[in-house]
């Protein structure tokens, strides 16, 4: 079983893009065991197409094509396959309603060239776009599946998700030996070389099973995948490798799979019934944005104060004023007094604050760049901790805003606050 | 002039990281007239590499090859270009003696293993790594150029900056006989068909240039690409084709290539020394993240409250209680009052407000998911506008903050209120 993807667009050849959806397709043709061992990137030229069809159907059981699939005239991912499959384009009537739909909803007339989108390949199959106009093609030519997906990442990833795997694992069920599985860990907290000496001896961990090592600015997370001859064996390698890693750094995973720290956090203060609100200066409302990111965090989400200036800090939070005059905007001092204000504000059970120096510039020597002080209050406890998160803005807010959900999530847990 | 790009590794094939060392590469090469015209992704086979590099030297001026240079089994690339040129790998004493200079600063001693680093093909040129331990290598053949580089994205930029880019531009300084140049105008507030229809004959407007529609969630990009034979008349050029896009659609262009409309708004609002404020509902902070993402906002930017429950609506922004009594939380009257209960308690020349339903669910026939009331305030007028986002909470939340900060500049350059 090998896989092929083909990434339609100048914008990705120079660079204007990065291929984003060249990797999201390799994950999960990967974890349904029909492995990529090709990625193209091409113009929109006919003849360079053709011949990679050609490249395709010759060699690999799947092909994804991402691009080239709007109503304009460089779009010729449709045009080009009807030729190769000596097929030809035909109005499909649901698309064209859905498409009509989706400017009729938006209260705007819709232009002739989008009755293109409806056009498709007399001898594929539709695959529904809920978010967009451009519907998928699924074609099936010799026991090889084409697919033309949307290069839209939001579209072709509901239209992978929704449908597109789930058929793929069909149609190929005969031809699958062996199970393969994953799961995700995802740890944070500390960095990957502590986590991969907590872990010690690795094989010892997946013995002939595999584990990566996935670090990003918010964390590590820990992939395994096995390979085993049935779903119940995969199941039980899984299972056993996981609780040899919780065993060594439990405390640091927080979630599995394509769980989010928001919705874990989330989940937690929805079952206990709890309420939380926020004081942010220098994550600046991306705490905010990432738990109302998770839909129905109204059941336990009340608000925030982004108080960009010390005035608002002063008026609206309570903080006062001898507070930021001794010790400064960025001090345990006013990260405890926002923590503390906002939850009186709002009347919520928990509240988060955070201060500090996001730069590029406002640093000093004793407050440098990076400098983060988050603050956490409930009705039991006040408490801030002192953090450093590097030098760029962008990663220091990132991981500003991580590190304050992983301090709630270890509060409603009663997990010790250590970090590494 | 034409390059290829080939990137070897199966972390990049399995989705494990983003290939963004060719985007990079992209950039650089379009940057000095030599476009990449395609980009393949492959694992390390012998096979593989050996028909790319076959395909490389009848096609490409230019191949770069990044991955597989490194001193283990599965480092592909410099056994099988001297395969493929009949060559053979010599050891190259001044990398030997940067090779372990490097161990020994460390202090570590150096692995066996990493003499290999030191093994360069007999027919090529070395290129200094001054990063890392796997040098890079050029060769030239019958004109064409191949370049191995590491896959180490610091290591191969350096590499690509402090010399490649110099060492291309002397070699072909011949072959150039055009100026290759691009400028990508941004717009938001309509479709990409809306656009195409209110440019007209693009034919007309382009000539013999290129112009590609990029859509995203939050507006489309116009990228030109023109060609020309010195700079001063590919600049006319461009300039030509954004004076005739402007005609048409001026009002709905917020900025050029990199730019970020947080950064076009904040930058008016520096100049004119003017203050702004933010009352988020359905957006619940991600506004006042995009705004305070870019550094120095602290200049104009005051503050924000995200009230995500009609209490903190009522108490901190002091919408009247009769209002979300008689309109409920999500309308006009709602988002007029939280924009200038805003403005007035944080005291600033401009608030924005927004209050929408972003779903899943809450959604009801007379409001519907995607339903959002922007607001506007400044000391001369107030006024809020209705919008349909469509059905997705996270494209619902990045529409409307877009369109939030387009309602803002729009009112400080005194543009029409028209989005289509």
């Amino acid at each position: 079983m090998r896989s092929k993807i083909i990434s339609i667009g100048d914008e990705l050849l120079i660079g204007q893009i990065v291929n984003t959806n060249a990797a999201y397709l390799g994950e999960k043709l990967f974890s349904i065991g029909i492995p990529v061992e090709r990625t193209v990137v091409i113009s929109d030229e006919e003849s360079v197409l053709l011949s990679e069809l050609d490249d395709s159907v010759n060699n690999y059981d799947v092909t994804i094509i991402t691009g080239g699939l709007g109503p304009t005239h460089d779009d010729i991912t449709k045009p080009v396959i009807v030729k190769y499959f000596k097929d030809e384009l035909i109005t499909d009537e649901t698309v064209l309603a859905h498409v009509m739909k989706i400017f009729s909803d938006r209260k705007i007339k819709m232009p002739e060239v989008n009755k293109g989108q409806a056009l498709v390949p007399k001898n594929s199959e539709v695959i529904h776009n809920e978010s967009g106009t451009a519907p998928g093609i699924w074609i099936e030519n010799n026991g090889k599946i084409i697919i033309a997906l949307p290069g839209v990442p939001y579209e072709m990833k509901s239209m992978i998700e929704g449908i597109i795997l789930l058929k793929l694992k069909l149609f190929f069920k005969n031809k699958f030996k062996n199970v393969i599985k994953q799961k995700t860990l995802l740890t944070t907290g500390l960095g990957e070389s502590t986590l991969n000496e907590r872990l010690g001896d690795i094989k010892e961990i997946i013995e002939e099973s595999k584990l990566a090592f996935l670090p990003s600015a918010e964390g590590v997370r820990l992939r395994i995948n096995v390979t085993a001859e049935n779903e119940e064996d995969a199941d039980k390698k899984i299972n056993l490798i996981e609780f040899r890693i919780r065993k060594k750094a439990g405390e640091f995973v927080f979630g599995t799979n394509g769980e989010r720290m928001e919705e874990v956090t989330g989940n937690i203060l929805r079952e206990r019934k709890k309420t939380l609100s926020l004081a942010e200066s220098c994550t600046g409302g991306e705490l905010s944005a990432r738990i109302v990111s998770i839909a129905g965090c109204s059941d336990y989400y009340m608000g925030g104060v982004c108080s960009y200036s010390n005035r608002e800090k002063l008026k609206i939070l309570g903080v006062k004023a001898e507070t930021i005059e001794n010790y400064g905007a960025v001090s345990e001092k006013t990260a405890l007094e926002m923590a503390e204000g906002v939850r009186e504000l709002m009347g919520t059970d928990f509240s988060l604050s955070t201060t500090g120096v996001a730069g590029p510039s406002g640093g000093s020597e004793e407050k440098p760049v990076g400098l983060v002080w988050i603050g956490f209050s409930s009705a039991e406890k006040t408490f801030a901790m002192k953090f450093n998160f590097g030098e760029r803005r962008d990663i220091i807010i990132r991981r500003a805003v991580m590190r304050a959900l992983e301090i709630l999530r270890r509060e409603l847990l009663s997990i010790e606050q250590n970090y590494y």
